[in-house]
């Protein structure tokens, strides 16, 4: 997801940001484990809130408004540095590191902790829709069919449990400017979830003078 | 959500637990926020992820193996708290604070800001899919037809902005072991997701001793 700029500096301190950004959020995302998980005692708890909310203070003394939103490099890349699901400033996101082919696929390799349960020991069912919407869209912005989410639909086979799982999502048919995807997630023993998709090429990205993709 | 055990003393340390266990959510949650949109220079995010990681050596002195899963009050109550959508201790968790209501009813009024993005200003719509089924499981389970989650499918119709926004599942059918649910999402406009999800009470909790509940 690194741009290409033309200017060695320019890489360099846009790689060392982007790094610092990474490493925040990491740290940040095992925390939230940490959070879930401690078993010390209640006043070690709040001595460690406190300490939270001091550090919250100091990223908060500069901010920008709102959410992220997207940002585009000196090459036009976009990035979605705060999405959900593959934002790399994004503790919520596992994040996913995706990989398109332009056959239209999309897949990731990816662990979920105790900050993504639902049923216990099992990823929360939403979560699998979560991370499917987001390979679905991938799949087709990487076949050259982008759009946004119609609809989806999600069969869930058995209980997706915590841990190594694996999501891909393939076009199935391009119709227009709807692109039909499927796709599952499977732990080592095989699927749990099958998800459909149909997205839709937004109107006003019809006239052909936007190319919409899926934010990287 | 707390329980109402019959030890009064008892009473005030869970409450206690719950509040401080909530409270350290609170803040790493605001920490999420901050760490997406701080706009502070390098190496200041460099010191405070420094910090972060002195914190999470705090919290890793002790903890519970794997995830929270759940747990059971005096009064068994279940809860929970490491819910992604409504886990007290989850810091991913918005959380939600879903009313259930016996016809087969659950809603709940929530913010989601910065952390929840997918397109630029709106809501990831697997996040939106991550809320309703939650809703929808608790919908099944207040009008008491509890499962798992068989189906589930999203419609979207709008983008949902980020903000305040109003999620609402009822059952619609109840045949046997199958409960058709359907729902919605809406911000002040209106309607921008609908969902219908179908849940299966699952083989093992037909037999009648143990009754499922989706987890408080």
């Amino acid at each position: 997801m690194f741009d290409t700029p033309e200017d060695p500096t320019e890489i360099a301190e846009s790689e060392r940001e982007l790094a610092v950004r990474g490493e925040l959020a990491a740290s940040t995302r095992t925390l939230v484990d940490a959070v879930i998980r401690s078993t010390v005692a209640d006043d070690e708890l709040i001595a460690v809130c406190e300490e939270i909310d001091r550090l919250v203070a100091r990223l908060q003394v500069s901010q920008m408004e709102g959410s992220f939103g997207i940002n585009r490099s000196g090459s036009g890349t976009v990035r979605a540095q705060g999405n959900a699901v593959i934002g790399l400033r994004n503790a919520i996101a596992p994040p996913l590191t995706i990989t398109q082919e332009p056959e239209g696929r999309a897949w990731a390799d990816f662990h979920l902790g105790a900050a993504y349960e639902g049923p216990p020991g099992l990823v929360h069912g939403g979560v699998s829709a979560l991370i499917l919407d987001q390979l679905a869209g991938e799949a087709a912005a990487a076949g050259g069919s982008p759009g946004m989410t119609g609809t989806l639909t999600l069969r869930y086979r058995r209980g997706t449990p915590l841990g190594d799982l694996r999501g891909e999502c393939w076009i199935e048919k391009v119709d227009g400017v709807k692109t039909t995807v499927k796709g599952h997630l499977q732990d080592a023993e095989g699927v749990t979830v099958e998800a459909e998709g149909i997205f839709i090429l937004p109107r006003w990205a019809r006239a052909g003078n936007e190319t919409p993709t899926r934010f990287e």
